[in-house]
């Protein structure tokens, strides 16, 4: 059978890493074009010396010219872009009749105006905005959008948050109301990419732990509107991001008001949520996820605990941003679009 | 003027360590004795490398025998010893006449059932845990607490918690319900102690952040008394500690519901409750704290943002476990009952 | 085709989880057995939670019990054991007929009289040391070796100094006099494994970069003899080990005495002895080796240079010590004596 | 007694905060000025975070216009500006009888024509070049240096391996042929200075060391030239400078070729140099110094070992490249010329 021809625009970042990494490992598919806005006709090896044993050293960065991309033979591009600059290259590969994974936070929200009100600016693409489905695949209820055209890869921090959550409010089990679910998340210094500015300077980040974005961080526009989805209500929570001295990894710790609902509920419904889905791993109450024992992983995992003083529910959540939270996911979607086990080429 | 001489009982540890640091600075003090239960007679600067140059290389370890020390002509004695273990000391410097400042955990609750509650174990001086004052210093409301004999010293999250919600209760401008309080805290691993355990070494710390001790940290007994003598009302909270990958720092963000409530109204009372006081840094709103910027320092900074959305009230802290959560910390109260600046020798 | 079956003895430190790593995602290999002197009947999975989604749930350590071992219908074993205790087990698989790929210290040196000097005891097994072939792979001369029953797979320290040295002395490009190859190498801290002692404490290597076993550390045996074979005479170097401050990593540096020496003779050599090897990746002058970019990979990088002002011949090498120097050159010889491609399930 | 007036210029820098973190608590000194090229107005307490409790809330950023500073009325100025912009400044603050502490690279070597070989421009100020002493207090020979307007202050690595080798060579003990002194160093990140360059990120660091600057080091320059004079014959070395994935600190580990020399021969010669200096800690054969014990002190650990099996002597050493390798010196030599203890404020 021949493998799956793709491609990705914009490598040059993390999260394009781990695309590379990935892609050049699958047994089912090619990576057969990278192009990069300012790396072209560089060789891939020399930018990814990490998986140089696995790149060829024939295989160099395309320019990022959209029009000329989109005549090459390619079954699915990734967009590992900044957000603003995926919809061109979606547009273009779209009308092309290609399939499009689109990484950033372009077509992740269901409308412009929700898109204007976070990203501050208008959406270029709303037509594409509205059609795109967003797929975080352990919570899709049919197959619809294994056909769609292009479709949005949700961020990192909606990612462990939605997993451990959706299902409860799908269940009507917690009935939040607004700021009673309470957020906190500390993600690895890559979350803010590859950005050469002081903040995110080895010297400036060892030893340190910082909250930002409170009381309003743009993650929060994906995250109340999935979560308003699952509860057929509006969700409104407190989300506290921070930053914590080291490359990769997201832990998540979510209070919920659960007054009468036991620890056995809860995992009840995350065990049928989840039966079969080889990336979610559901520790037992008092085993608290750990981001070391998912760096590297697609796998994302959590716990829950009541407790009877406050009748709250906690969950604690651990996940890799750059895999689960970005490239693993994306392939994922691949794997699932293209017919392959979800795993293959990530387990 | 001759100068106040101190001695430290248990000084083989992270906290004892930070004791030696100043104490070998302090310009008004002289460290006369320090007592390891394992390092009689080693010389303090083999231990203590990083302070080679400004420890005297006569300056050894002596026994941790409480009869022989309290007969020694020190002013004040640091017990920087294990829960358990510094009961029988206090008693005895108690009985010689000598004052006594304990960084453990034996003298901090105000009952010895609660004690039991928390540490399992019968406590074995009920009668001094029931006299020492509990002095978190820039909380203290009147000065008898400077003649009591034996005094007990903050833990490290109580303290990142106490300093921005004190005063807010006393006020009582936030009235909190069970459990609507939501305390994210991140420690560095020097707050577990020196322990020798697979889990605190660096291969398995290393790009790690991890929960634990989820619902019922042993701290939430001091937490709680001390937020319900402000509040004069039991105060129960939700505590989430986790452990970061950094040798020291405490970064806590604290949800309160908060409906009603304007940034100006916290930021006015706690310019009032810390006005003059060296220790406590308050940042604009916006501007959060980093366990870096205050990693070697005694100051404890936090910063305050109301969330229009679900008027809550989200405080973010930072401290360094070790020195205002600890040896800095016990500083101040000695400089305090000794007649000196606060910030002798700490600033 | 059916599975190559293997078992792993001693799979609990760093190193043995590197082989649980590969070993459930090769393609060829089926990890049948896992024994180990601590955990019997403990699951996999808990020790493991990095590959909790590739493992199954109903694989569970058995006990290190050799003669039993022995009986099981095992193709390949291999020991992950401290030195001095590999032995006993090499013994009882080897006599039941198994193939066996010890990564301890134990069947390295060629003697019993050198394992004595440098290892402080008598050898418990001489006949076996004697006949184990030392196994580097990329630097073996005939295929003789992939019959041996018993094969001993070098240090971490010792394979970065081998690749880059062994072709220089065996085409007899550099002469070196007693003392005059100077190697200074910088190893992640797991090269010490997984010891509960405060030296390895997170809170003690952050921030650390130390030497330690100067001038003679036990791996000095292992560099002399197999250079002095590669030379054909004695070689004497200097090895000065330090730590740092990361998990995984070996970045090596040696400086060789090189009078009327080129760049490009140096490189026509490696080029010639690596040609076709995988997991030998050559840097041209001036781009230096980083640990950070053979980080969970088997491959070895190096670069030269010499300095006309010194005439010294400078190498870098940068090589994860738990693959290339452990589990990940064990797999590579497995893959070898199996028939797979050698970089089968490593890349 | 009116306390010294001091100013700063270039503050915004690792080594500027420092010194700043030195002065605030200076009991003999006052910081009266600091100059910013980019910070004019900026409160210093809003650039130093971290010393916020001990910098006035009025102590704000001057511009850096060379001729208005040298109007103010200020006893000593540091330079802490990259190489080339440091002679203006110097060259006004001279002229108007200012004393003036160097720590760039712009005054530290005896010839313009040095310095250009190795800085690739001619030097402005070539009479302020050869002028100035260069000084390492604990090495200097005489006190004439004490009344000399314009001081340079040594380089990081410079200082670590002069301290260990000046009195060696001095004493005629070693006697080194161009090449056979091999040292390695690695560095802490903030060597390189605060540059937003994507090298210096965060998540590029982290679990990284690596070799640079392989073979000619602009640092060389300054290591030959001082190892000569003390030699009185011409010194070449073999300096391989690397980068650690730690904020602060230098490791150094030379080997040097000392046939028929004993360790009691060094150690001799060293406690004599250093009798009574407070800064220079040596350690005993086989106790390494660690950056970790050195970081935040202006303390140099070193240790000597011979290797009877290579007849070579390896020193190790341990330092702070921010303190002893740059802030901590230089307030060193204010103290030395303003006729304090060298420690004041340091130790």
């Amino acid at each position: 059978m021949s493998k799956l021809k793709v491609g990705i625009v914009g490598a040059s970042g993390y999260t394009g890493e781990e695309l590379v990494r990935f892609l050049v490992r699958h047994p089912g598919a090619a990576l057969a074009q990278v192009a990069s806005r300012t790396l072209a006709d560089v060789p891939l090896a020399k930018v990814f010396p990490q998986y140089r044993e696995s790149i060829s050293p024939r295989l160099a960065f395309s320019a990022a010219d959209a029009p000329s991309l989109a005549r090459e033979a390619i079954d699915v591009w990734f967009l590992a872009l900044p957000h603003g600059v995926a919809a061109s290259f979606a547009r273009a590969f779209v009308e092309a009749g290609r399939r499009v994974i689109d990484l950033s936070a372009d077509f992740r929200l269901s409308t412009p105006e929700l898109y204007k009100e976070y990203y501050d600016s208008e959406h270029s693409a709303p037509d594409l905005l509205v059609a795109a489905p967003y797929v975080l695949p352990e919570l899709m209820q049919d197959d619809v959008w294994k056909q769609a055209p292009l479709i949005a890869c949700p961020g990192c921090y909606p990612t462990s948050i939605q997993i451990p959550l959706v299902p409860l409010l799908r269940a009507n089990l917690i009935k939040p109301t607004p700021g009673s679910i309470v957020i906190n998340s500390y993600s690895g210094i890559s979350g803010a990419g590859k950005k050469n500015e002081t903040t995110y300077l080895f010297c400036e980040r060892e030893g340190s732990v910082k909250a930002y974005g409170i009381p309003r961080h743009r993650h929060l526009s994906e995250i109340e509107e999935n979560l308003s989805k699952a509860a057929k209500t509006p969700v409104i929570v407190q989300f506290n991001p921070h930053l914590a001295p080291m490359k990769r990894g997201i832990a998540t710790t979510i209070t919920v008001p659960a007054p009468g609902i036991t620890t056995g509920q809860v995992y009840a419904i995350w065990e049928k949520a989840y039966e079969g889905r080889r990336f979610v791993g559901i520790l037992p109450p008092g085993q608290h996820p750990d981001t070391a024992h998912v760096a590297n992983s697609n796998r994302v995992d959590m716990s829950a605990s009541i407790d009877p003083r406050t009748e709250n529910l906690i969950v604690t959540v651990a996940m890799d941003n750059l895999i689960k939270g970005a490239g693993g996911q994306a392939i994922q979607i691949m794997n699932l679009i293209a017919g392959f086990d979800e795993a293959e080429g990530l387990a």
